[in-house]
């Protein structure tokens, strides 16, 4: 018997829902965040620091891996939770994602509708049997095929893996986003034949919908992944140049998507996206910002508490000098129960590294808290209350009802 | 009444004795080392982690605390223990260590007799009035009086404070010595004064013993010390060229040292330096050391699993990649139960943070075990024996009998 299921607990409005996901390695709540241990590790966060603010599962990138330690190191070593000490739900990407836009140097921005300078290019060919690039730790080459992506993922050893997809830029036409798109759905065909293969009932894979902001494209992938048995469905591609286009991209491609899997938005994960996501009836979602964030001396608060058009406050600013409070008074996290935000400043100043791990700690807890308050919510039927209170149009009227 | 005693529980071999420190932020038992958070942090771990390390007291240095954020910033921050969240007790130094040290670049080697390449220079001007120097954070110049570094301390609040005095170098000659002490002598009795003129029973204040290597100049010193009514006793100045010259110094200045006032030795924390120390009657050790050298791969390790000649094990080597044990298997902090050497590895090759907060961690709880090992075997009247044990001249057999 498998170990894996999702169940459904509760719905809400639109397409919102409460669920539980069933992995080997434990029980995720969901609506769920998923922080990104990119190189197998918080970069400044212990997994019992992870714990204490309440994680539920975490991911990491298949394309650092291969690379260092290696799949095979990796395997020796029994497995990403065992190596990284994280002994909870996780999942790996597959690959695609670092290698077209570290590659291209471009794609990580564009998929978000931006235009940024370009990176070195490591990715070296790309054709219908996959990906040929070169690895950044020591030069040397690899190929990147559908198989290989499951065969590597297979030895990391993560509870959810992904199928190789190329990552469609933003800024090409319709008649490329819809032929990278059918070779995506080839290549998804491929690693889910090599899934299968070797299918122990220890590994469940996502598959992907693309067709970027094109509903008719959007309607053909949804479709082929609806046709084919994956465990889970993931939405990715383009998702437009703005957030309006965004939601509006997710929202049409959650309308057509098989509904009773579990359905993750990759690499979106601020706090107005996240309250979009769930009306839109995302079940998880992940993004490397609240820890990034962390190492620029980014806090996240609650609406109420922001002091400007942003999610966090920057706490290098030099009003946050003599500042005794902590990053939320009304936080029970690890670093507001110890820590002001005068002493957070200092840190940053002096450049020492305990800034980011306080910072982090409290983003990590923030976005689990977050996604509880979601599900509460939810579970009492007062979500449109709750997004109310948290979109960020309401900033405004939030401050003035504090001061009344 | 003062909350401010020390207690001596039972003499061991020798010097040695195990006793109770009192401070109004709680008690440390002796001998005790003392971390080193040395800009009011200690870099890669939290309050919490030193605490779940058994850390009873640290310090930190009065020097950058006067530069960033300032002692009056850290007044208005309430002080070190309320700004930092550390609550025990803590001790500063004078801030003339760093001035010293770091205005003629190598202080810091000269008093363990090495040479090295000089630093910038920010030491403008020594007189009998105090040290003139320009601060690395704003250029600004700053004039270190005995009665400025005590007002500086007071404001800072940690519970141990210590008198200003000159780090005499280790090349400068007897005549240079015996002037520089009495010098110190002179800044001693000022600080006193100064320390005396505002005591509100909240601080204790520490002498230093000078006198380099020579020993009527430890003597004179020595009873300067033991004439003036300080709360504790620091051994400081040059301490020879060699570790037998330091042993021998530090051996004859405990002779005729007031042995009724708890005693530190400044700046020196080695596993072997610490097993003479005790013998000699010291009764607490601070060095950099355990948290230095964990951010450059260093774990510190019992006699019988180190693999070479020194006390650590260097995590960088490549012999570590498929390790799958913890830094040591016998051990019960928080980063042996949860990675393994090759983990941790990975983490100083990738360059990810959490390695150096997971060596330290280990380290910080290897040197808080090793101080209660001690105290432990004094009170059960079998230090020469757990000495043997420990001692580096020891580490061969102790290989060969794990063999057999």
């Amino acid at each position: 018997m498998s170990h894996f299921q999702f169940k459904i607990l509760q719905a809400g409005p639109q397409q919102a829902r409460i669920g539980k996901l069933f992995t080997p390695h434990g029980v995720v709540d969901t609506p769920a965040f998923i922080f990104c241990a990119t190189r197998a590790a918080m970069k400044s966060l212990t997994i019992e620091q992870m714990r204490a603010a309440n994680t539920q599962i975490i991911l990491s990138n298949t394309y650092h891996l291969m690379l260092q330690p290696g799949a095979d190191d990796m395997q020796r070593h029994g497995g990403l939770q065992k190596f990284t000490g994280w002994h909870g739900p996780m999942l790996t990407d597959s690959g695609g994602f670092q290698i077209f836009s570290l590659g291209q140097g471009t794609v990580a921005d564009e998929i978000k509708g931006r235009r940024s300078l370009k990176q070195a290019k490591t990715l070296l060919k790309i054709n219908e049997n996959g990906a040929l690039f070169k690895s950044y730790v020591d030069g040397r080459e690899y190929l990147l095929t559908p198989e290989e992506s499951i065969k590597v993922q297979r030895k990391l050893g993560a509870d959810l893996i992904v199928v190789l997809d190329e990552c469609t830029p933003f800024h090409v036409d319709k008649s490329y986003t819809e032929s990278s798109m059918l070779r995506s759905h080839r290549w998804a065909k491929r690693s889910m034949d090599e899934f299968m293969s070797h299918d122990d009932g220890k590994q469940k894979l996502y598959g992907i919908v693309q067709g970027g902001i094109y509903d008719d494209l959007r309607q053909q992938s949804a479709d082929f992944v609806n046709q084919h048995d994956f465990f889970g469905n993931a939405v990715g591609g383009s998702l437009g140049a703005n957030k309006q286009q965004m939601y509006d991209v997710v929202a049409y491609t959650m309308n057509i998507l098989d509904r009773t899997r579990p359905t993750h938005l990759l690499g979106i994960g601020g706090i107005e996206d996240i309250l979009h996501g769930v009306l839109q009836g995302i079940d998880t979602f992940d993004c490397v910002h609240p820890t990034r964030i962390a190492r620029h001396g980014g806090a996240l608060v609650k609406p109420w508490h922001r002091d400007q058009d942003r999610e966090h406050l920057n706490l290098r600013n030099h009003k946050y000098k003599l500042d005794q409070d902590p990053i939320e008074p009304d936080c029970p996290c690890a670093a507001c129960n110890n820590y002001s935000r005068g002493y957070i400043h200092y840190l940053l100043k002096t450049e020492t590294s305990l800034a980011f791990t306080l910072i982090a700690q409290h983003n990590a807890f923030f976005m689990n808290d977050f996604m509880q308050k979601i599900r509460v919510a939810i579970s009492e039927n007062r979500y449109m209350q709750f997004f109310a209170e948290w979109s960020t149009a309401n900033v405004v009227d939030k401050i003035s009802d504090q001061v009344i």
